[in-house]
């Protein structure tokens, strides 16, 4: 298993570890482009890696904006900056989209049944991005079934193929580039700053 | 002067408020379309608005990938997390470059005035990305004259379009979107988180 491991993945979680005492630092933001070709930006959450790979798992709802950009177009950037360690990670990647469709259900059912209940209700709440609904009772349906995901229940897989990774707190500023080469191996790199 | 501001703005002085015990409040992600058409995504800091209008500063330099991208594709996507109120703003607009061949050169000079030695000094680095310079002397070049910025040191103007607002702390989630008519005015808008 640690063979499979990219180098990247030691740095990523000592960082990680390092910053465990800010809740914010397992946010990210999840750069994609919208369809009109722009780019569209928001927090997400990290929720591990998929195990014995080097995919992110990220979750989100299959009504939401950036479902639809992903199908349209795959590619993604993750910008991680760690407040504590002063350190930013650059990944970039392509999403796949593990939903209720997807022929292997196991990975995105286990994703469900760790989350917390305020995390699965939430998949329950009308349509994000629609004209808010003033009636409060459609914010509080019954916490769904810790069993079986909603429908709207999406996990997204991140697979990166460049880290590129600074450290702010050394003077001049030290940055590495990770990339994978023809033959998927990474190939690690000092740049400047 | 007040009038051109628009009504985002109060909201977003309020957080920054609310938020400055955090240097890392004043840091946000910008997400711009590289050379490929794929989203590339960095930290940045928050400059101040440029005065009397709704265009955010940043600064760069101008051998960093961004200027190459944004002179191919200026739109831009601003996500930027508040953490101590758990709020989100997503700011869509545009790029222009203020670098030293622009006509105007007033503002420029007024923001490379306003640096700290540390800042200015970064300007004086290697090629940024390059394969690293291992001698730590060509990190140590004297600082610059704070009268006039050196060649490479570049002002972003972010001219926002449409600004989405996204408060965590609320059950359920409050979300607020903002954005400009054809006749250039600020509609307002709350939709479902």
């Amino acid at each position: 298993m640690s063979n499979n491991l990219a180098p990247w993945r030691s740095i990523l979680s000592r960082s990680l570890h390092r910053n465990r005492s800010l809740a914010n630092a397992r946010y990210f933001q999840l750069a994609t482009i919208n369809m009109n070709g722009e780019p569209a930006n928001r927090t997400v959450v990290f929720r591990g890696f998929l195990e014995e790979t080097n995919k992110l798992q990220i979750i989100t709802d299959s009504r939401s904006d950036k479902i639809r950009q992903i199908n349209h177009n795959s590619a993604g950037e993750i910008c991680w900056y760690f407040p504590k360690t002063r350190e930013q990670f650059r990944l970039s990647g392509n999403l796949k989209i593990i939903d209720k469709n997807y022929l292997e259900q196991s990975i995105r059912v286990k994703m469900w049944q760790k989350l917390s209940d305020s995390a699965r209700q939430q998949f329950t709440w009308p349509e994000p991005g629609k004209p808010m609904i003033e009636n409060k009772d459609n914010f509080s349906c019954p916490i769904p079934s810790d069993k079986e995901p909603v429908t709207d229940f999406v996990l997204l897989l991140f697979t990166p193929k460049k880290v590129d990774h600074l450290e702010l707190r050394e003077k001049p500023h030290q940055r590495t580039i990770y990339c994978l080469d023809n033959s998927q191996r990474w190939m690690i790199q000092a740049v400047n700053p």
